[in-house]
């Protein structure tokens, strides 16, 4: 692991995802630039102090000389994204299987450069879109896929939140500081941190890419210096439309992340506060609820799910969802093995391309006088 | 009454709205330009022969010259859009207080013209935008009024039908037929239909208005020829920012409009679907459930509740409250008392105005290559 | 109308649901027994003086003496229960069709004695169990009737209640000082006042009977004289069991009556607060929402709702929807025509006198060693 | 581990809840009583050869030789019911801290025999009562006791399920055919499945203890062997009365367990299909929305959450947190430090000597002909 050190909230949530399905064990980390501070997570995660590293370029050096029954396998890089690129770029370099926080990297020339650099080298790569973990997210993707809903017309997603409502990275927050500073976080704020996850799931559920956008991109709290707010209209190739919201200033609101899409015959819903409930509408009949653990549900839900219905599964299993589909598949690939479907069910580089081009084209477009523009990748 | 002859949807809900409350009496009514029809509505609604008239203008005309105890002292107008100015206005050139369907007129001019007769006639006026009537949307307005969300920062409101996902003016859909021809409904379909409601209820709740959009508007089923779907990005005066959604083409979905308000310090939640819930949400402590019928609501809350807390009401009495609160202050402005603010809340031709307005502007932001425009009225 | 006058909270419900569907005339009224009172009352609700009476009484005889077509046609009694048998049983004899609000009378064999006076004299009667009116529940009958759930094996429902969590009848409150008072609710509080909403609507929508009860009936505020609380563990005949609970000492509950009926196939579940939803609920396939106006509903449903899909209609159009049903019940009679299956679904004496025996039967169980009762009727 | 061997439910989930905050490694194992499957679980496992065992007499015999620093040091035992008694008393008498299944034991009598057990060691115990693990029961147990709804009146409990509707023990459906059959689950099938959790989460958020019983017991499905459905009229000590409701023939159902409890001067409400969310109800003010994560929530809800507000944690967060819970209890007996209250929160023998104490009344009521039976222990 890179990154993660004590105190930071997504490394902690990396390493339980890991965890869950018992498919990783942690052996080696570069938790912090600070070798104090890098040392003490070590130890308190349990690792041998030999494969505590002080910097990623060490962990890289040394590891790739292990035996590679020894040596770590997959490497999970949960830093602040504008520490994604390089140690990404130089794992890869190095012969490890990736998983990378998102958003991607720092900049869209970055993202494309790490997408070319996976194909070359022929290894996994997974980009940490938790969302798409969901089994229910899975459902969805596949009912559009399926055709049940007929042509895709409206695609609809938010992600509200509330907890920059204030100047918080006025008041020491460690999570507002470095999301809010355009040195660590890039050109976007809210639109990095959430427009892309929900960017993200309105492509992957839809299963069309945006190609047109017109947005309204604001920084609304007093003495910000990367938006915090923002919504977009969206125009789909294939002729579907959409708006996408993602704010951090509705104030009360948490982390309710929600997608509708309609087709010609019928629409889906869906949100993380309900996570193991899809509602399937129909015009004509009464709508349907359909719930994690049902035995009615496509292969890849059924795959991604852990207990019978009713007791419910969360974020961390949605996020060990990716875990586990990516070790699957990396242990496939190492064994020669034909992965399934299910498993290469992931977001990877694609993914983060995408995710790196809506940031500069959303910013893009909120600076723009011009109402529509391409949605350039 | 004026139109909503037999099959008429809206005149049976304005008819049950006015006997709710017993305020109003129905004595007279021209409800269709064919005679035999009108006839018929007439004798079933239990009108004297007398006083079913075939016109509007034979309507005006008669009643005004019957003795003040005897004639109609308030009139309803139910006809589709482009039937709306030309009867308000001769009821208010006749003297008669005017209760007219939404939206206001077929034009803004009409709308004007209207608005400065109401004024110069001294009349009264209500136009029903029936979500306003609701007691927790007035619950709402009040609270945004008070100041306890601080400064509002973001108004979300959508309307999402899915009733005319199909060509349903091809198969002799009465409602569908009106409501999409340009004849009868204006310039525009769903934005007047029901985009005119969802921006009502947001500048209602606000109590900000709209001083630019830019909007996307769409024909998406074939061969219709007005819009069955839009989008806009809002900007209030005051620096609010927003989002309406209006469509009738989510297929699956009913009448779920739905309003989000977020200040400083606050937000507050209001979907018909539960409308006696409004959501109260803050950072910093638990969101609060309040109900219509609770104790600790404001008086415009309570005046415009029937039932104690838990047993529903519905549309049909918001609807009620409008024809209520008309009555209320068209009584006292008879017999020369104070109206109470309670009952002067509800929606007339200023409101009438900007809706208009909004049909006008958020069309011509459809059309146009430029970003924003600004709302002129 | 007998009783309702001024400040009485049941009366004014069954006015508003006789107005709603335009099928009922106010004419005439013994509102109070204090003169005064009964005059201002009238007086308020636009009657004539000369049909404005002292006492029930005196209306039945003057009314009765009025030329047929100027009489009333239908009593409605709205007094509290110990006044529900003397001017019901005067109103059958005096030839007139009757309303009555619920528990029937103070007794049972008062309710028998009505019930054997219905079907001597022919005349139609309505008890008003509001909850029956609901189009969802109305739904639920015929889906369970239909045996698409297979047979029925559980019956579960419930009505909590708080506003009696303290001694609101020591502060001053009339409805619950008469509620509380044995000398005018009988030998039941609680049991009487919601415990038979709860039966009757478990044996409506079941159409199964109660023929075993077990109960544990409790006054839990002290210094209350009449039950205020109490559950009961049911058979029925046919072999099914369920649970009745109603207490009106859950602080901070409203009204959310609720309903769920399992068979061997399926489930149902409605309760108030989201009155125009019906889950369907099926172990191997989703879970259906069925929604009032929906398109796929039973005649039933159809003919008890007045608005599309998504305008909520609530608790007051449920007890129009027993007014008008029994209006149109009433009509056909006198015309001679046949009456529809969906215009006689009201409730009668029959559901009259089996509320009476749950309430005769549940509080003699709840005062009895032993552990089943049998239902006596 | 002491059973769960491949194709195991519970077993797989006690790991999972083990793994998630890496307080435990799995170090050895008797997960069958067939050798050959007993190994190839260890297998799957990782666990190295040696310390696959074929029994649980085996495994403690073995480990308690081994040096203090490699042995184990908590034993999870997940067999069926009738397998809990003897590797319990084993392990605790061979020097092991356990975490066991429940319901507890076979009997009433073994519970004792174990508690008593418990305390003579002084080795710490858990039983697994999930739902006590979810951080909002956890909130509502200090809410409760804080006072803050006054003495507590009322206590409703319901654990639905529908999946034993059909006769799954006669198609080879293992979870059905050990449940129901009185050599492996004892004298009681839903009851002691899920009544007891029932009943735990009855007392466990209360308080209070349930001191007579009047319960209706059933088998419903033709040819069963044990109950699938019952419900309990309850008393508590102090004066509260409730009902206890568990069924697994409400076809449709998941595991929608649900509590309420109401005080003089609140209430509260929580269910298993929105576990994030505790209601809090009070008769004269806005209901409150307390949800996990939430800053103003109690140490103890606190300390059992792992992600920030509206990202869901779900059964297995619960269950993990019994895990937790008992290693940090552990640890710090171990180090000879004082646990926090926190950690201390975890069901131990003194629920499990009450729940087998709630299969016996609750069975013995429901075979009997008096109404109340004395809740013996």
């Amino acid at each position: 692991m890179i990154g993660g050190g004590t105190g930071a909230f997504i490394g902690a949530v990396h390493r339980i995802a890991s965890r869950i399905d018992d498919q990783y064990e942690l052996v080696c980390g570069a938790f912090s630039s600070d070798p104090e501070k890098a040392r003490a997570s070590g130890i308190m995660l349990g690792l041998m102090e030999s494969r505590i590293y002080n910097s990623y370029a060490e962990l890289f050096e040394k590891e790739k000389k292990l035996p590679p029954e020894e040596r770590v396998q997959v490497v999970s890089i949960v830093t602040p994204n504008h520490l994604h690129y390089e140690p990404a770029k130089l794992a890869l370099e190095s012969g490890f299987h990736v998983i990378l926080d998102k958003p991607a990297t720092f900049s869209l020339l970055e993202a494309k450069e790490l997408a070319r650099l996976v194909l070359e080298t022929g290894l996994l790569f997974c980009l940490t879109h938790t969302y798409t973990g969901y089994p229910m997210i899975k459902e969805a993707r596949q009912i559009v896929a399926s055709g049940k809903l007929g042509e895709i017309r409206k695609v609809y997603v938010e992600y509200p939140q509330g907890w920059l409502s204030g100047f918080e990275e006025g008041s020491g927050n460690k999570q507002a500081s470095w999301r809010t500073d355009p040195q660590q976080s890039g050109i976007a704020g809210a639109m990095g941190d959430i427009g892309t996850h929900a960017f993200n799931l309105a492509e992957y559920v839809s299963g069309l890419q945006v190609n047109r956008i017109c947005a309204d991109i604001n920084i609304v709290v007093k003495g910000r210096k990367l938006d915090d707010d923002g919504a977009a209209l969206l125009k789909f190739s294939g002729g579907a439309s959409g708006l996408l919201m993602a704010t951090q200033v509705a104030a009360g609101e948490e982390n309710n992340v929600r997608i509708r899409v309609y087709g010609e015959k019928g629409g889906i819903e869906w949100q993380q506060s309900d996570a193991n409930t899809l509602l399937l509408k129909w015009p004509d009949r009464p709508s349907e609820i359909l719930r994690t653990g049902g035995g009615y549900l496509s292969s890849f839900a059924a795959h991604n799910t852990r207990v019978p219905a009713g007791h419910p599964e969360g974020y961390l299993e949605a996020f060990a969802n990716l875990y586990r589909n990516f070790a699957l598949s990396v242990k496939a690939k190492i064994n020669g093995d034909e992965a399934k479907p299910e498993w290469l069910d992931y977001p990877g580089m694609e993914e983060g391309v995408r995710g790196m081009a809506f940031i500069e084209n959303v910013i893009a477009s909120g600076r723009s006088e011009q109402k529509w523009i391409d949605f350039t990748v």
